[in-house]
This record gives C-alpha cells, sequence and structure tokens, in this order.
C-alpha cells in the first residue's frame, strides 16, 4: 500500500529504529514511546484489522511480542512488567490502519505517568531527527538482546 | 493453583459468565467490564506471564481474542473497533497473576470514558449477584454469535 506508513518502514522507503526483522515481520521502536523501549511489532503484509491477519502471522505477532518482552527486560528498559496493546480500528486509538502489537515497558508507579504519556505522546517537542537519534540508540540496546522466536510465520 | 482465581473459574469452583471454553482456554467476561461485552481469553494452564507461555498456547490465545472480535461484531457490542490488552506483571496493572488477554469493545468518541472506566471499574456498586445476571445474559448473547477457531494448542 503506497500511501501506508508501515508498509512504507517495511520496505525501507521510510526511516524506522529497527530492532529485529525476519521475512514475516519487523519489531521498531515507537516514534512516540510512551515509555523508553515502547517497540511495535508489525507484520509485513498490510492489513488494517488484527482479525483478519492470516493463522500464521497472528501467531508470530505473538512470538515477537513473547521476543521483545524478554529483549526489553534483558536490556533493562522498564521494570518487570510490560502492556501488550492491539488498537483495533479508529475508535480504538489506532492511527496507523496495519496491524501493530505495541509493547511498553511499565515499571512499579507509573500508572499515572502511563496514562498521561498516551495522551500526550504526540505532542512531543522537538525535531525528529533528535529523536531518531536517541531511538536508534535503544534500538541498538535492543536488539543486542533480542533472540529470534523459533516460530515461523 | 489452589489460590489463583482463574484456576478456580477454569475448574468450575468458582462461578464466571462463560462465553466459550475448549481443552486449552476459556473466553469468560470481566467481572468489571470497561465496556459491555469486555471479555477475557484466559488459558486453562496457570503461567502467571505472558512470554512463559508455551508457543501453541500463545497462539490460541491469540486466535481466541480473533474469534472474540468478530463475535463481538456480529453481537453489536461496540462499534467495530477493539482493544486487545494484556498486563504483563503487577506493575503494569495486571491484577490475576495468570495470564488473561482484554477483548475491550470500542465507539466512537469513548476515549475519555474509556481511560476512566479502566481507572475505576473495580469501584462499582451494586451487589456481584446483580452484575452477574446482567453479565450472563450478554455472555449468552455473545456466545451465540461465536465461532470457534480452526487453530488448535
Amino acid at each position: 500500500m503506497a500511501d501506508c506508513i508501515f508498509c512504507q518502514v517495511s520496505a525501507a522507503a521510510l526511516p524506522a529504529s529497527v530492532v529485529y526483522r525476519d521475512e514475516h515481520a519487523m519489531v521498531i521502536l515507537d516514534l512516540f514511546p510512551v515509555h523508553e523501549g515502547h517497540a511495535l511489532v508489525i507484520p509485513h503484509q498490510h492489513c488494517p484489522r488484527v482479525e483478519d491477519l492470516p493463522d500464521a502471522l497472528a501467531s508470530h505477532l505473538m512470538a515477537l511480542g513473547q521476543a521483545t518482552i524478554r529483549a526489553q527486560q534483558a536490556a533493562g528498559l522498564g521494570g518487570d512488567a510490560q502492556n501488550l496493546l492491539v488498537n483495533n480500528g479508529p475508535a480504538a486509538n489506532q492511527h496507523v490502519p496495519h496491524v501493530h502489537l505495541h509493547v511498553v515497558p511499565r515499571r512499579r508507579g507509573d500508572t499515572l505517568g502511563t496514562i498521561w504519556n498516551w495522551s500526550t505522546r504526540m505532542l512531543v517537542p522537538g525535531a525528529e531527527a533528535r529523536r531518531r537519534k536517541r531511538l536508534d540508540a535503544v534500538a541498538s540496546r535492543l536488539g543486542a538482546c533480542f533472540q529470534a522466536p523459533q516460530s515461523n510465520a
């Protein structure tokens, strides 16, 4: 899909801070992180809604979510907790109509901050270039801890 | 696990409003719904953390999440949108240490109400018996629209 941001990232036509990629999907950092290390698991195949993903790809998404959690923990991003979240449809706050699984590191006592960050994260000041440098450093740290799952989509 | 609420529900030692169950997992309604039709996909196997689920069971959880979305839509619960959410660890607002996938129907314009309901849902007034009656009616409506996925855990 020529006008889909994640299809363009998948085709490397747009920049991203890539943690991992394989034949079927990629793990990148969210450009507007709720917390440091906030990652997105994204299938290469364009599919707006999660219930329309083929079985094998849905399974692979989950396996990559599990691997991302392990990598975040190994990299010391967040505490010993995470939210896995798919926003399915615009009314559910899905901003890019291409399935993506958020993996957000959490820490004890950060609930109010997490709500605040979800609500304001797209209002961040600063140029993308500056944010990108920071995100690339985190992606590198996370990538070094990432172990590919055995599952095949 | 004798002291785990979801293990007790799985063993039918505690009541629940059951939408679907198979050999490996069940779909029940959340006792404190964020929105009507708010469902939980729960493996029978006791496992506190999502990254520790065996591959086949993680895949099955996702397949049941997809099936739950389809059932909610067919039953007219929510609009054409949903949040799929796993809170992983107490710091991520996981209240029962047994993996469960929330499937929350969403409607256009309900974002503030959704945040409010997540924050206050366990403060609901009224006896469980009264809520249970309502939940059982919704579970029945949802169950009539539920199509078992082909995946096997």
